[in-house]
């Protein structure tokens, strides 16, 4: 079956959450790697956490809530003069470089994100990155009062698209989500963005390694990847062969 | 209203994860830190993640598939003859030094474990550990086909136990699995392991740290413990307290 619709997850896939690194960096000094780190692997344990005990906040609480954490951890007070300008870099991550063309190329074909984003969050990303023309749908999970991989994230794609699941190509570089949308029913691109990073001496692993190794593999939970890329401007390509 | 049962998680409540750490560095040398905590994390990860997805696989089975994901993250190939050993340390954890003290000076009370653990694994591990005597029931979440902090695992003491909610004290010293019992409505009691760990300077910060920054503090998601204490012999002037 063609493909009709590609749905991109935004933050690690159009956004670099990584960029919320020099803010960090510039408030707290040397523990703004720790921190960035910390405040990512600590977020998305929040959506996960928070779906399965059934209790949803949306994901601007959430990353307030491990902003919070991550800075308590580092020993650095989270005040609300401190937690407010790290917060607003979420409402404008820097999109990775290659995005824009790669949306550009993809012109004329159905195109959404489904993120866990809050719909504030999400519009903001997309304004600030003036993607706001690729897009057909931006869709939050929010809808779903809960968070991936639950399946009913990944049912309001076709509810409001008007697609079904078959004609989907979900496209994430965060391996559990591809999981999430495997498990679903959507044919998935997995983007890797670090691989090949050669495994450094163990003297020398530190945050960010942690979280790479943590992060950039294919998780082992029986579900596989349809396509393996290396960018977002891989896609037009994988789109080729399926049409 | 008074306690009438004592339920404690047992991993990294009773028993000891890192006690693995010396049969991983054994065979993998000093990748054996690494794999450790990267074991460790992905293994809470798969829980989470396999019952947001609704695709329940046995805790025996997260724990390999989660080795199987550390060791490749590190660079080593995960044949059958590396993980065999590994897995088998996980049915004989070592218990914490004051655990067995700790449990008889609570005999009289009816004591239950609540654990992600399979019934095997968690039968092999209080056998090992010859703590059966003390314990008037030992409940998997396997009954419940998915994993803390999800309220139909917490949901399982009153209905085995023959208990009000109300009536229980639960304890761990995950913070998660805190506020998934706090949240499901039991008493909890929260034993900070790592408590007053100072922060190790930024360019000392490695697995093991960011494991225990990850780990050792409470989440921040609206539940707080109604104890906190520093080892499991502190429990009986907890329970005298809610007498």
């Amino acid at each position: 079956m063609a493909v009709r619709a590609l749905v991109f997850d935004a933050y690690g896939t159009l956004f670099d959450v990584q960029s919320v690194r020099r803010v960090v960096t510039e408030r707290c000094g040397d523990k703004g790697e720790l921190i960035t780190q910390l405040w990512r692997l600590k977020q998305l344990e929040y959506t996960w956490l928070s779906g399965l005990m059934q209790r949803y906040q949306d994901f601007w609480a959430l990353t307030r809530a491990s902003l919070e954490f991550a800075l308590e951890s580092a020993g650095i007070m989270p005040s609300a003069a401190l937690c407010q300008p790290l917060m607003e870099k979420y409402l404008s991550l820097d999109p990775y470089p290659e995005a824009g063309d790669a949306l550009a190329r993809l012109a004329g074909r159905d195109l959404a994100i489904l993120s866990n984003g809050s719909p504030e969050m999400l519009q903001s990303l997309v304004r600030a990155s003036q993607f706001e023309s690729f897009f057909a749908a931006v869709i939050s999970v929010d809808r779903a009062k809960t968070f991936k991989p639950h399946p009913r994230c990944y049912d309001l794609v076709p509810s409001l698209l008007g697609v079904h699941k078959d004609e989907v190509l979900f496209v994430s570089s965060n391996s559990f989500d591809i999981t999430g949308a495997k498990n679903y029913g959507f044919k998935t691109a997995w983007i890797e963005r670090d691989g090949g990073t050669p495994m450094p001496p163990s003297s020398a692993v530190g945050p960010t390694e942690v979280y790479k190794l943590l992060r950039s593999r294919p998780e082992r939970l029986g579900q596989v990847a349809d396509f393996r890329i290396g960018a977002l401007t891989d896609l037009p390509q994988v789109v080729a062969q399926l049409s």
